[in-house]
């Protein structure tokens, strides 16, 4: 019997993707580039499996069932290209590469168009879940050539995590899209931990809270509305002992890291003209942690004013609570915008609900509100904004009161949330009939003549005033440096 | 007698900075790929001076004494790579080729590169001010081969806008790092604008001022600490009525357009790592501007709570005034960061007093605080952060309660001040020993085996937990979908 499927890259992500489709039943061959990795995989995790080697690509070929697919899980960029050449040439039309690494959608938009001319089928798949999910059940993103879809999908789909009984694996669109949804999950997840962090700053720093005060906290708002696998975690975490007793997590250096995906996500949103505030203030508040020494001679110099809560603690827990689900609606509403607008930029067929119900299992940002989402895309698949669904005004009308008070603690006790403010700033923006963009656009046209539409003329009608009166100029001053 | 240099390009900039220079006694030759427009110009606007015309890049160059120079002022991307292949051929080692448009400095980078090895000097300037700033003093803002600067130096520094006695022009630094500085100031451009819509915002919305009553709160700040251009134009602009008598920027479509520097200013700063987060906001700011359709909708459907302004309305101007300037302080602040930043990155030696000369006259972002910014960095050229220099300390101190008042003020009317409080965010954070990025390390290290460092250890020693103690696992959870 040969093999229904082969991969190519036996890390840890590959290992357990492996192991997983052997579970259900599918016969895998597997390559790696040094070879005593796939004999060590078949003597130790891979032993007593349907699971079987080869020796080189050409040998990983000739096992398997037609059409054949093989998987990449390689480190994006070069690799996946340098196996791309290797491969196409031993294929015949109709075969299928699969690249179920973190590579950037340009990169799959490309190999996707150049494959297609070979007849070959090209899919790029964002996987999500780390090596636990890779094991029992990720969240599979997948995109790229649609006929390759038939038969990728049963596998896909059965490895897949599942939430509500329907798996975290649908179709996702054309090229790179598949890639490209699992980058703004990755913005999303950045937007996400961000609000968490908000959130236990206003706790420890502003409300005074021990650690297992706090652990109390997110433990009990995981019982709600903000359940969530990050919430979950980080009530583990803030219970977590070191050995001495005390919290761990007191003890670990505020300086943060990131790979690049939130930057990515953040880049193209200003590419594509898309305000995705919250993402971006995330990814700027990892730059500005890791700035630790220059942040701890600031802190002397600009001592802040020492201002404490006194108030009832409840009540402000419970508005802190509040400020992190307004805000976190707000990022969703910001990413599932950016994923309608890239859908209309590269002409691809996106379906937001499944997109949603992707998310849902499976991945770090997996939650209940996930499911929340996709049943307002059931509802009405041509939705605008998250904003503008029934069942998320209703949210935003609820918690906005805890919201605003958050903010206004913030500010009285000089703790930095950039994200709940952001976040605000959105919304505030967002349903405002008649922003100061006005007085903007007259600076533009005074200074450079860059000319302006009116409210009471129809669009795409310019005009140009002569603001200062001084004959033929388009602009002038009078300041002196 | 030949002449000092060659002008390629006659649009409006073009031909401005020729009769500029012209003014100053240097002999132009000029060249336009349409004959007719170097007739016309000499026929008129160029009538009675010494400028002559070419009719061939060849004859361009034939006129000029050695070593020659050659600017380019046509538009920005290939139209540059093509006239740089027609002069490089026809120029001899030490001349000198300027581009003087709005180039990505990474294109400047190449050029600079490329042309050297032909022994061909090239010189990347950022020029700023417009129309009116061109014909009679711009701010220039040079970089790329050094070797050209002694000979560019004495028409530059003649024909740039002065202040404080002294040119709004010296050399930038290596390779692209003119048109770097020019992006950076673009990029501060947008959030200086942005900044004034919101006071603007603020006034009108929130105080219910009148454009008139604007008109005089805007012209009362340029006579103080806020004196600059922008505020200048935003008081005439405030005060300009349409043939009705109705003040004409109330009638202008809150759309505003965006020529791409902003936003290339923001990716770059995500590219280093830099929170540079105002203008980030200024940018996304605009692009929620150009939703107007949908925020219109918005408004409807998400009203908001009719709540007025009922306290001491000139204390309110004055706190919003306090706003605008520290907010300010903040955003040059991170830009200047950011060009330190960029100077390690890309190995140039910038002067930041000297670029805050530069931008001390003749362009869009001119005031009298950047005669402070150079001040403080003539007395500390090392300064870390603007915010650590004794004067900007002192300034955010005097303003600080009426920024908090007036975001305060903001969150309670829900007006959307995106720049306001993310300038606040950064500086609460940027002074804030520890922030809660220990526990997104935390996180990262649970769900991916990011690993983190330790307070208590020395840095560089990483560490990392089973923080749900199942084994050899990275990761784990108890969460179910």
């Amino acid at each position: 019997m040969k093999a229904h499927i082969g991969l190519i890259g036996l890390g840890v992500m590959g290992q357990n993707l492996v192991l997983n489709m052997n579970d259900h039943g599918f016969k895998v061959a597997v390559f790696n580039r040094h070879g005593h990795t796939v004999d060590d995989f078949l003597h130790d995790a891979a032993k007593d499996t349907q699971v079987v080697g080869a020796t080189s690509v050409q040998n990983l070929i000739d096992q398997l069932e037609t059409p054949r697919i093989v998987m990449l899980m390689v480190k994006a960029g070069d690799v996946v290209d340098m196996y791309i050449d290797q491969l196409a040439p031993l294929l015949s039309a109709g075969d299928i590469i699969i690249d179920g690494g973190n590579s950037l959608f340009t990169d799959s938009n490309r190999r996707t168009d150049d494959l297609k001319e070979k007849g070959i089928l090209y899919v790029g798949a964002g996987v999500s879940g780390g090596e636990e999910g890779a094991r029992n059940g990720p969240s599979i993103m997948p995109g790229g050539n649609p006929a390759a879809w038939a038969a990728v999908k049963p596998i896909f789909q059965a490895i897949s995590a599942k939430a509500d009984g329907e798996p975290c694996c649908e179709w996702v669109g054309e090229q790179g899209a598949g890639h490209y949804v699992k980058m703004v999950h990755n913005g999303i997840e950045y937007g996400d931990m961000q609000l968490i962090c908000e959130a236990y700053q206003l706790l420890s720093e502003g409300l005074g809270l021990t650690s297992d005060e706090m652990q109390a906290v997110f433990a009990q708002w995981n019982q709600g509305q903000l359940s969530s696998y990050l919430i979950e975690i980080t009530a583990n975490i803030l219970g977590y002992k070191d050995e001495d007793g005390a919290p761990l997590v007191e003890k670990i250096l505020d300086s943060a890291g990131q790979k690049g995906t939130g930057k990515w996500t953040a880049i193209n949103a200003l590419d594509l003209g898309m305000p995705l505030t919250l993402i971006a203030e995330s990814v700027f508040a990892r730059c500005l942690s890791a700035q630790k020494d220059e942040r701890v001679k600031a802190a002397q110099l600009l001592p802040k004013a020492k201002v404490t809560f006194s108030g009832d603690k409840q009540a402000m827990i419970d508005a802190i609570g509040d400020a992190l689900y307004a805000a976190k609606i707000i990022s969703y509403a910001q990413g599932f915008r950016l994923l309608k607008e890239a859908a209309t930029e590269y002409s691809w067929h996106l379906n937001y609900g499944q997109i949603a119900l992707m998310w849902r299992g499976g991945c770090i940002i997996r939650s209940q509100f996930l499911g929340d989402i996709k049943a307002a895309y059931d509802k009405n698949p041509d939705l605008e904004s998250l904003l503008l669904a029934d069942y998320f005004m209703d949210a935003m009308q609820k918690s906005e009161a805890g919201w605003r008070k958050t903010l206004i603690l913030a500010i009285e006790l000089g703790i930095a949330t950039p994200a709940f403010s952001s976040a605000l700033a959105y919304y505030d923006g967002y349903r405002t009939a008649r922003l100061p963009a006005n007085l903007l656009q007259a600076q533009r046209d005074y200074f450079g003549a860059h000319t302006y539409e009116r409210l009471d003329k129809p669009k795409g009608e310019f005009f140009h005033t002569n603001w200062t009166g001084t004959g033929g100029k388009t602009s002038s001053t009078s300041y002196t440096v």
